[in-house]
Order: structure tokens, then sequence, then C-alpha cells
């Protein structure tokens, strides 16, 4: 396909959804095409699987359901927004993408890990060209989300365990696979701007 | 399992749903206890996703979404609903399961026929202990489906060409598998429950 896949990966209150608008405007501000998304959701019908997966009581679905569910709204999300943005020479930048999938239910039921990448393989097939992890001390990431009031804390309220194993999770993750760039939080935001930009800079055209 | 898990199959206007209604009615009265129960559907959880499936336009989801769909409204109808009713020793009858799937999703898209058996066997992984495929002239299943009104007449919309081909699937499947008995449902209602009855009849303790 032309046009970029970017996804950002990262804890919650790792500031990748702030850092995903400023690189959007700074590509755009540069005179690229720019998709920013997210998931779950990023289409309409992806959005409705989104609600029906996090409203309700924590236990509604079980992990195996929720990953369906979840892999149901990817592939909407892929046919109906990534690749026809791809497909015009768009970079698509996506706030989470099947690394998310990978590691919180992972982490929820391990034993669940090679369900998912089969189901990934099977269903979706596609990786981005580039992943930015955004990595964060889990304590200041947890601080950070639970200041931001919101609905859907429901994996913020895991806690400081749950992140911490999410946050060693993304860091092997991107051990394993060239497409990743790890990014240190831990900056005020122009300074993690930056880090992104050195990062984003070497893929475009 | 202990209890007897029983699948209903067939074309739409094939009789199933009234017969699985008077299957039900048979089984209770001769001192089983029954749960009746239908596809997609059958949970809470299910019955919603349904919804997202059935509503809106015809062409809303691609059919590797729809797969996923009914994947997951599947999954959440075993777990809460037929397993449970299996482990408290009852007969489980449900007005369809994956064989519609493999049916209904290959006919419209032939490509996908090894997707969905594997998606079965990587998500739900189990099969009837019998399936009573339900066998008529698709031209007057045809006339009885259409003659009912609905809101859901997305698979009766696609005609009698459609209906042809998911008769020749069915009948195709039943000769491959052991567990399904081949109902002839081109006779009145007391005569097709008594053929029911007959092929049920060998399973009972």
């Amino acid at each position: 396909m032309p046009g970029l896949f970017i996804s950002l990966e990262g804890i919650d209150g790792s500031g990748k959804s702030t850092q995903g608008r400023r690189l959007a405007q700074a590509l755009h501000d540069g005179g690229h095409s720019v998709t920013l998304t997210r998931e779950p959701g990023g289409s309409p019908g992806a959005e409705e699987i989104r609600r029906l997966v996090l409203e309700g009581a924590t236990d509604r679905w079980s992990a195996e359901t929720e990953i369906l569910l979840f892999t149901a709204a990817r592939r909407d999300h892929l046919e109906k927004t990534i690749r026809p943005a791809l497909a015009r020479g768009e970079i698509v930048i996506t706030d989470r993408f099947a690394d998310s999938t990978r590691i919180f239910q992972g982490i929820t039921r391990g034993d669940l890990t090679e369900t998912v990448d089969r189901l990934h393989a099977l269903m979706i097939g596609v990786e981005p060209d580039l992943t930015l992890l955004f990595d964060l001390d889990p304590a200041k990431g947890l601080a950070r989300a639970t200041a931001r009031a919101g609905a859907e804390l429901r994996f913020e309220d895991m806690g400081l365990a749950f992140q911490t194993r999410a946050r060693e999770g993304f860091l092997s993750l991107a051990s394993r696979h060239d497409r990743f760039r790890v990014i240190d939080a831990d900056a005020d935001p122009d300074t993690v701007s930056a880090r992104v930009w050195q990062a984003v800079a070497p893929h475009l055209g």
C-alpha cells in the first residue's frame, strides 16, 4: 500500500493522544495529508462496537468474547478508515492498534496470548509501518490518567501492578519487532514532540 | 459435558423454529429439563450483538466483520446459556448454530469458508451432539418465510437462488458429519414432529 501507517502505543497517561494530535498537526503543516484515528473505534461501526465493549459491568464479556469484539471493530476500522486513507497516499496515525490487544488482554489472561496472535493473523493480518511506544514510569502514567475524569476507566482502574505489567509487555514487544521506536515520554510535551519527530522523519518521502 | 446439545438448521421457512418449540414441549412433558434458545442471540450480550449485525443497511458490515460479530455472539451464547445448561444436565435445543454461519457466509463469500472453519476451531471449538437439518424445497421455504412479516428479512431477501445454494450447502455438510439427521420437512407439522422425535429418541438416556 502507498501512504504511511503509524500506530501509537503505551500505557494510559503516557501522553500518546496529545502527541498524536501534535504529530498530525506538524505533518499537516509540512504539507502531508493525515488521518488521525483511534482504537477501539475509528469508524462509525467500530465506535458502536466500542460502546458495546466498554459500557456496562467489567465482567459483562469474557476475555475471549472481548477479543472477538475488539477484532471485529479493528477489521471495520481497517476497511472503512485506515485502508482507504492509505490508498489515497495519506499518513494514518492511530492511537492504539493490535499491540494494545496483545498487551492488555495478554496480561488479563496470559493463556490467550497465542489466541490473540492467531486471530490477528487470520482476520487482520496487517501491522503498522512504524509503531511509536510512549514509555513512562507507570506511577506517573497512572497519576495522569486518573486525573482525567471519564467514563471509560476500565483499564485504568486496574492499578499500578497492571500498568507495570503493561509497560513490561510493550517494551518486550518493542524489542522483538523492528517497526517499534521507543519514545521516552518522561519530559515536557515539546521535548517529547521533538523525539517523536526524530523517529518519524526518516519515514517521510 | 453431561446433557444433550441439539441444533436445528435449515433454510428459512423450513419450519425448524416451530418444530423446536414442539420438541422442547415434548421433552419437557417427558420429564426432561430443556433450554430452548436461538442464534444469532441466545444470551443478553449476544442479543445486543445480534441487533448490531441485523439492523442498519445490508452492506453496513463486510463479510469478515460480520463473521467476527457472529462468532463473538456465539462465544457469549455458549458461555452464558449453553454450557451452564448442559452442566446442569439439561437438553439444549438451539435454533441455528455454527453451521448457519458456515452455509450463509460461505455462500456470500466462498473464499471465506476456510476462514469460518478456522475461526470456529480457534474461538468456539464445540459442535452439537445432534444436528437436525430441516430439508425443504427452497421455493416452498421462501414462500413461507416471506409470508411472515418481520424486520429481519436480510437473509430471506436474497431470493430463490440463494436459498437453493443454502439447501445444497446444508445437505453437503450433513453428508460429511455423523451428527446430522436430515428431516424431510415437506409435510404437515404433526408428521414432521414425529420424524423429529424418531431422530431424537435414540439420544435420550
